[in-house]
């Protein structure tokens, strides 16, 4: 039975269509605000603020990238183990600024760091701890080697800590992961509960990302947010396990960020006892739907991929290894000539045939099946006896294209995601300034 | 002083224009002929046949995909050293045509040594011995998967050796490039003679190539013919070397061929003296000619890259090694957004930045120097302070762009060359199939 995806992006199992958003609920412990800093120079909002009352543990995975923006070095500077704020803003990476972009994050963190020890000391009962530098985290992503605003940021905090809310609805969640894109056409939300006991586990995530999305950890920026209370360690074993087929499995132009970041954060609000591991049932049901989120955001990059019209899983089965499969995976997912066939809903298996050869890995020709969706297009070393143009012309008006390679030489496999390359990659990519 | 290369697709300096052929001359011992046999059903030229009377040395350099065309492993099969034609097709690949493309070019290579044979006794004094299956090579280039057509050829070899002519001029050696055409705009020639005391030894090259195009050996199809006299040993090591700098430098889309051929035959007819070696002055002469012709080739192949409207220069400098520098030169070049950048003329340096970054290379921030032209943008970890938004729009408006990193890390040093992305690529590759 043929599944008609035509209208789906993608999978409609646990994914959320385009344009429709789940329903994200409130963080305990969690408190947000986006406001305009004037960055933009148009009004929207550009400044974002994520603060935990109470602190949070999180784990972060970074660009493997050999340039990478201050942001990552001033966050890697102490050796923290739970953080009270993080602080994001678009239009300007922080990379490649030199001394001014390291000095305006000491000057930032100065000044927030006073300003939510205020904020503290006026809510709080009794006296509490200073909120210090070292308890804030920074993220930001725009174009690279722009002047850091360094003024217009320090002008907005007082203003984006007055309007913190720990109520987060659908909008507010919405607000929030707006105020993060760049060339992102729309926000990217996704969300997971699961019932450990008697309690409800909440695990929200958003995403930015749409143009130099390559693996390792294609995701520009994603931040997820869980009120189970989950050491740092094991949110790190977590959280890069699960990019390993989520964040680290996409690509939309094989160039890869200098700002890439995902950070895993928990208000410890749910206590689900001590000395968990990966191979407690808890856990192991938790890691599902972390994966879940994380995929979902994933995908989502991959569908608001600059220009992207079509969403295409390219699929490698029977290989000798996962590595092996990654590789031929990546080889045709990040191939200009796949992506524009695509684009042009042309069957060109040929295409295929190339990205499995130009990745260098052994293969048997003799062995290989090709398949575009169900449709055998390749086999035994030449063109399927049962290739039909026609139904292959149909199914390749689809918005979401499998391509699947069964290797026949082994039984690991691996499964990437990417878009097609239009008109509209050009457009955005050939004039990217504002 | 500013070389202004507006209207200039290359290095002036022993590199032919845009649209301006050099003058070849004729290669002793070389007969050629090209006819349309159909393939392309528009009667264009499309099957080409380059005979040797007396035999050639020769050597080649293949894909290094890890599927090949049938053609090469037909090649491979017997271990020749001398052979008498090579033949060329375009529009089908034989890649992935299984039994049927194997079996073709045994039916092919049977009929086409008889017809030879036949004209050998016919102008030979005395009785010349028989052309064998093994003294023949192939080479194909076009769509993969295909069915091979072994008719259409087969019927056209008679009409093939009865129209070769020995005497090539300006004309006949466009036309013979220009049979082996797929998605090329202009056939690619090039040439180079040499004094050898009272000797003139001539090297004549041409080449396909313009999508697909992606080291190592982005050329698809070239063909390099001399006259002199040198053993096939040599040549191997000379066409190898060469190629590093030539071939093995240039990429259009990333995406590498399964077809990919470079030969260079030696017609034997200039005696230049047994037992030489690279080290020998009259062969680093030959050397730096034959480069020259390579290099002319593979920079054409960019220039006429699929939907290309500018000649991109990558040169990193003062690198730790050759494979550092190499390295972060082809991820430059292959990055879409520095290829589409280049094409808005946008001087992004942040994208350079980013494809540094991305090589995974280890630099340090603080030494590298990033120019366009001779604008230096970026050093000591920002933004330059020379940086001139004004004049670097005009000089992103020319046609040749040269970006220069200077790593200031090492004595080494890499050049690659490549082309901008534009709408034209995403039309052509969109819907080939003709």
């Amino acid at each position: 039975m043929t599944i008609n995806l035509k209208n789906f992006l993608y999978d409609k199992n646990k994914l959320s269509k385009m344009g429709e958003f789940q329903d994200l609920k409130t963080i305990d412990g969690l408190e947000v605000s986006s406001i305009s800093a004037d960055l933009y120079k148009n009004g929207r909002d550009d400044l974002t603020l994520f603060y935990f009352k109470d602190g949070a543990n999180y784990a972060s995975i970074t660009t493997s990238s050999s340039i990478t923006s201050e942001f990552i070095s001033w966050n890697n500077k102490s050796n923290k183990k739970s953080i009270k704020a993080l602080l994001v803003n678009t239009k300007n990476a922080n990379t490649f600024t030199g001394k001014q972009g390291i000095d305006s994050l000491d000057a930032i963190s100065k000044n927030l760091s006073r300003i939510l020890t205020l904020k503290e000391s006026k809510t709080e009962e009794g006296v509490s701890e200073p909120v210090k530098v070292k308890d804030l985290m920074f993220a930001s992503t725009g174009v690279i080697g722009e002047i850091f605003p360094l003024e217009k940021i320090n002008d907005s905090l007082q203003e984006l800590v007055n309007k913190l809310r720990s109520d987060q609805n659908k909008l507010i969640w919405i607000k929030t992961a707006s105020a993060m894109m760049t060339t992102d056409t729309k926000p990217k939300l996704a969300y997971e509960e699961i019932n450990i006991g008697n309690k409800i586990i909440k695990i929200a995530g958003i995403a930015k990302g749409s143009g130099m999305i390559a693996p390792n950890l294609a995701t520009m920026l994603s931040f997820i947010f869980t009120d189970a209370d989950i050491a740092p360690n094991l949110l790190k074993t977590l959280i890069k396990k699960v990019a390993n087929n989520s964040f680290n499995a996409i690509t939309v132009d094989s160039d890869q960020s200098t700002n890439d970041m995902l950070t895993i954060f928990s208000t410890k609000k749910i206590k689900i006892g001590q000395n968990r591991n990966m191979s407690d049932p808890i856990i192991q049901k938790f890691e599902m739907a972390l994966k879940n989120v994380c995929l979902n955001l994933a995908k989502q990059v991959v569908v608001d991929g600059e220009g992207a019209k079509k969403f295409i899983t390219v699929k490698i089965i029977n290989s000798r290894s996962q590595i092996s499969a990654k590789k031929i995976a990546f080889s045709i997912a990040n191939s200009p000539l796949v992506k524009t066939a695509v684009a042009g809903e042309d069957p060109n298996w040929g295409r295929i045939v190339m990205g499995i050869g130009k990745s260098g890995e052994k293969v048997d020709v003799n062995k290989l099946i090709i398949k575009f969706g169900e449709f055998t297009v390749a086999e035994k070393g030449k063109i399927s006896e049962t290739y039909n143009e026609e139904k292959l012309k149909e199914y390749m008006q689809w918005d979401s294209i499998l391509i699947e390679v069964n290797l026949n030489n082994g039984n690991d496999s691996f499964e990437c995601y990417t878009c097609d390359f239009t008109h509209d990659y050009i457009d955005i990519n050939a004039d990217y300034r504002n």
